[in-house]
């Protein structure tokens, strides 16, 4: 682990990182279709068809669209290609679409937070929509300085504007904010822009043994989970 | 005051309605001029100047700058305008343009805020900076949901935009949504948009006796502080 310099902002990558979008979208399922269903099979289904989904926004072919218009895209087309389409009716698809508001947070992520919000200024950097991430911070109990990211720029991650207009909004240079996340795509960009990285594993978030265990690049800090970043950052 | 519908959310007026900014521009004048500068009059012509200054970003003449910006050109408009200008270092200009972001709240908001955000989302819609927001509400203690208004969309209010999109952004319909301001003005867009509005009087925001006693106009709540303001929407 190398020094770390002193940075004053911390952003983070809130679905994977922060919270277990899997397990929590997997719960929602099989009390919204039965026990019939494999909720886990269905998340990663569903989940697959996210990046894409903005690809297609940062690409241009179509305009910014908030990520709740692009998750229940995704799960129309997954039912679909799942045979389950006649099955889930409007209320039903609108329950599971609202699974992304109430995500659990890791066990760690709340008291973790805390300690780091001592010394820095947090804000989500993520592709969620504002009220979505307001939603989980309520669920979680997890208390943000402000929510940026993707719903406060109108452009989606990896999009260099994301991460230098969430910077910018709280009067930082690049260098004095570290991008936390589970993702080394996220941090590469990230890196790239002149900002400090900091990673935690997340080695379940895609099922047992389906997440990174360690970063593919060069980083600021590499932890095993958030407590240990705020111990890497020396919050009391 | 009539029945109070359900609001989710409370957007809030922050200069004047939330914080005393000028007893405490007036107080930062006095540390960085002197006391043979009458810092409540050097702040009532700085602050007369910030209405024009966003009205050229609001008509078109100019873009959308933040206002850190507009304060610090309206601050070197004034001192000139009190010959102040020579006496006045580029260091000490930044030192006064800070004291925006170091405003300290009106004696009861701090802890009506936190009765009011047990049951409701809440959200500054104020004409500052995110930046500006997020350091007022550390000096001052204050936890919101989300940091909206001018910063969020990139306009100026009364904009009917900084409204309509800061209440968006947190997945509500204008009706779901109480603005609170000590302003009749800002209180009379919200309420053409369809918003509940909730007053707080604040008689001395422009100096003992200077600032707005009751609404120009019929309101859901007036209030004559933040803690009446809880006690009507039944605030625990």
């Amino acid at each position: 682990m190398s020094d770390v310099p002193r940075v004053r902002v911390l952003l983070f990558d809130v679905f994977g990182t922060l919270v277990d979008w899997r397990t929590s979208v997997a719960e929602r399922i099989a009390d919204v279709l039965g026990p019939d269903v494999d909720g886990g099979a269905l998340a990663d289904a569903w989940r697959a068809r996210y990046r894409p989904a903005m690809d297609a926004v940062r690409s241009g072919a179509r305009p910014y669209a908030p990520l709740d218009v692009l998750h229940r895209e995704n799960l129309d087309a997954v039912l679909a290609e799942m045979g389950l389409a006649d099955r889930v009716g409007e209320g039903d698809r609108r329950r599971l679409n609202r699974a992304w508001h109430t995500l659990r947070a890791w066990p760690e992520v709340p008291a973790a937070l805390v300690r780091l919000r001592r010394d820095h200024l947090v804000a989500p950097c993520s592709n969620g929509d504002v009220d979505m991430l307001v939603s989980i911070a309520r669920t979680n109990g997890l208390i943000w300085d402000a929510v940026l990211g993707a719903g406060f720029v109108g452009e989606y991650k990896p999009s260099p504007a994301v991460y230098l207009r969430s910077a910018g909004a709280l009067g930082c240079r690049p260098e004095e904010v570290m991008m936390v996340a589970a993702h080394s795509w996220d941090l590469e960009v990230a890196s790239g822009l002149g900002m400090r990285t900091g990673f935690v594993a997340r080695p379940d978030e895609h099922g047992p043994g389906r997440g990174e265990r360690e970063p593919s690049l060069p980083v600021d800090v590499a932890a095993a989970d958030l407590a240990e970043l705020a111990d890497a950052l020396g919050a009391a």
